[in-house]
């Protein structure tokens, strides 16, 4: 098995060469991630400017290798054309899926002129500066010239790249490859038809889990305790301190610096520990997929293969392990012992305090069950943007009225509203539907790991993840992106994806714990 | 005067070109220090062997920008030839001074091909494993084949550079350009007939500044005081915490990873409080100048002139600041605050204790009026080698001889003496001088600085280091490498390069403190 990752000695003089500049993609791209992690962490101030500069060249010479004609070249040589990805040639499996990855990635990117990508640039620049304006003045009309310039250059680039008669496909295509709106608007529905019933079952319930939160509203944990427990947790989870590192950022990410060197980042809450410690969960999620790519596979194909299923590793071990009762059950002595402040709590109001599902305007701050409908939100006004059906002006009211439909609330401020997201101002349309298919490949492959290890919740309550770990990476992570996220949910699970295995797991879940 | 740091705008296409590499080069050497850096304070181990591969690219993609037929049909056409450096036209002093640096360092880079550059890289790399590997068995004749290898590669690098009658001259122009073996050996000569007489009158005298180092000796400091008196050292400096950082390594060092982001490190002993805070002095000097080098210069001119004049900085602010009666006089309540082991000494007392002079064995731990006795010797040593007067496996021995020689003093082993520093086994012949001549350098700039401030020494003692800054940034810093170091210090001082200066200051400070 493990021999499928290797690439062949003996390959054709053209693929060694594609390889050699995928290989110097990966490098650069790795650097870059440097780059980016000390932006975030450590980097004095004023050097943002020439960081910003040192960005944009890493990304230039990224691109020249892909979609250069180089590349073309050796691509065209082995036959690697949309209709006959592998060519003709014997080769091994890893090269023939570097040839379909890296076909893919330079038909895109080719299609993108370095005037164009210029200009997108730009307009994000523009974009993300002017957001952070108006989200401060709470004044969407100042972002809304901003955000219609990115749209009509995200239209010219689904244009551009072609591929279908649905333009926002050709977005999605970026981050969740061979995904589809039509297939997205489909199981989205169907989840919707479930999870508004359930929100508002839960919401009529005044239960324990709102007390035990409550309970523990009051309180300040030192930051330095919140670590503590967090590296516990890290360490149980066998996140590797030879591989990795545990940094404070403004906002929490993952990012791969080196096959063997992925970090991840947290922010601390005084007032709420388990938004640091969730993240910490999260972002080891994240880290172990990255880390888990078989070693003998090409660089470039050592990544996640969607951010769906990246999305799936982090959403698996916050939700599906970090929020279970076994799991406090393991760390209740420790989460006492770190931080004293929550000694007078039982495992069952942890438990429930970890647990509390209540509609807020904030997707970030949601929880597991109303996360969902924070994103059909964003799905269902950017489908109508890209299809013409909406106006960017007529976007803030529209925010309104699918949060009445969907969460029951209306944002009172546009800052808690359509202003409350980075992701437009940098022109990234198409990339909010992989946040809910996280979930729902979390849900399937969690469902499968159960069935392949039938004590797993008594694992869990013991502090053993070693075993879930392996599975993952066995089944997930080793073929990074050589897969397409279809293929490898078809391969794990057996099936196509499926919301009904993520609704069970919520149904079961939260009846129990609001005594439905 | 600030007009000629600007580049024309309207410079003929070559130039603006070839200045277009030289931008991407400067780019990707500071994205390539931040590698460095991150290896050296936090990058997890398991990272090494890609993160060498990611330096490896960014060294090919700098050697092909500088060394590649664009660059050299840019300079031809400028007519940047060694003889008629500048061209004809009417190019601003920023651009003749870019085209003059570009010029020197394209010839030298397209000297040497690619393979000659992979071999020396490789020798070096094996050089280091066995460097360690030998001074850690104490066994030069296991380092002696690998070390003959790197000799003879710098032998053929000196060739294919060429330059002149002196192999030495050829790979000492890479660190202090324009800089001969002759002019060095003769400075040096005339330093040695006064220096070890002085270490000898020293040496007869067992005087208070050894008792006072020893009183300290068996003390222990906490990192967090002596990291509080550095940093409040650093803010007298005006080292700016919004473009500079100070983290911990092995061996402290600076690295400029943009224009306005120069990073220092130090090391803390909890016996020697002073090795780290000397540290952070010297590293700061170093920091200070590539912060000083004028914004509107070339990117590639935004660093040191040459490794001599960037240690005159270093140790300027090491030595004739931070080992000065008046600098220990202004930090003394803080030396005495933060590390309060230290209460009972009089402010005679530390200042004889921070100027102890010993002969030893290492040069890093050297005082400075033994360290360039250190440097002298392995000058002779290298001039021998690269003249074919000394051969490899003699130089154990040709060591010991030196030392007593020139120190008085003689290893009892080979990690010791002949093994204790890592440059030869990177391949660095020619660098050691620069060390000394940094002390020289620095003398004749404190001597000028001193006629410049009348109050220099005033100023010191009451923490006002500003004026001294600005002088060194004005008359120092803002050319950056768009300057010779012998036209700097003929712009400077109005002279050459003299030892005079130096041994005046010796002689001044240690005939007062040991009663000479």
């Amino acid at each position: 098995m493990s021999q499928r990752y290797k690439h062949a000695g003996d390959a054709p003089a053209a693929l060694k060469r594609a390889a050699q500049l995928a290989d110097e993609i990966g490098l650069l791209s790795h650097s870059s991630s440097l780059l980016g992690w000390d932006q975030e962490t450590y980097m004095p101030e004023a050097a943002l400017d020439e960081r910003a500069q040192q960005q944009a060249l890493l990304a230039r010479l990224m691109h020249e290798r892909l979609a250069g004609d180089e590349m073309a070249r050796c691509l065209d040589e082995l036959g690697a054309s949309p209709a006959r990805p592998f060519g003709t040639q014997q080769l091994s499996w890893a090269d023939q899926r570097l040839l379909r990855s890296l076909g893919r990635s330079h038909r895109r990117a080719a299609c993108l002129n370095a005037d164009f990508v210029s200009q997108l640039s730009v307009a994000a620049s523009l974009g993300q500066a002017n957001w952070i304006k108006a989200r401060h003045a709470n004044d969407f009309a100042h972002f809304a010239p901003y955000l219609s310039k990115l749209i009509e250059l995200k239209r010219q680039e689904a244009s551009l790249v072609g591929g279908g008669a649905e333009a926002y496909d050709a977005l999605l295509d970026e981050y969740e490859p061979g995904m589809g709106a039509a297939e997205i608007a489909t199981v989205f529905s169907k989840m919707r038809e479930q999870l508004v019933p359930l929100v508002a079952a839960i919401g009529q319930k005044s239960s324990s889990p709102a007390y035990a939160f409550d309970a523990l509203a009051g309180k300040n944990f030192l930051q330095a305790g919140q670590e503590q427990l967090g590296r516990a947790i890290l360490a149980a989870m066998h996140y590797p301190t030879d591989s990795g590192r545990l940094d404070v950022s403004a906002h929490p990410f993952t990012t791969t610096v080196g096959r063997k060197d992925v970090r991840i980042t947290t922010r601390y809450d005084q007032k709420n520990f388990f938004a640091g410690i969730s993240s910490i969960v999260h972002e080891a999620g994240h880290a172990l997929y990255e880390l888990g790519v078989h070693p003998d596979l090409h660089l470039m194909l050592s990544n996640g293969c969607s951010l769906g299923i990246h999305e799936s590793q982090s959403r698996l071990w916050e939700n599906m392990v970090g929020r279970s009762r076994a799991f406090w059950g393991h760390f209740l002595p420790q989460l006492q012992n770190f931080l004293p402040e929550t000694a007078g709590l039982s495992l069952q109001e942890i438990y429930q305090a970890a647990n509390r599902v209540k509609a807020s305007f904030i997707r970030v701050d949601a929880d597991e069950v109303t996360y969902s409908l924070h994103v059909m939100l964003r799905f269902e006004l950017e489908l109508g943007i890209m299809r013409g059906e909406l106006e960017v002006k007529d976007l803030s009211e529209a925010w309104r009225e699918k949060s009445r439909q969907l969460l029951g609330i209306v944002p009172p401020t546009d800052s808690q509203g359509v202003l409350q997201d980075i992701h437009w101002s940098m022109g990234s349309i198409g990339y909010f539907p992989t946040y809910a298919l996280g979930n729902l490949y979390a849900a399937m492959f969690y469902q499968q790991a159960s069935y392949d290890i039938p004590d797993l919740e008594a694992q869990v309550g013991q502090g053993q993840f070693l075993p879930l770990k392996n599975w993952l990476c066995s089944k997930i992570h080793q073929p990074g992106a050589a897969v397409l996220p279809s293929e490898l949910v078809q391969e794990v699970c057996g099936v196509r994806l499926d919301h009904q295995p993520f609704m069970n797991y919520l149904n079961r879940k939260y009846t129990q714990l609001y005594d439905l």
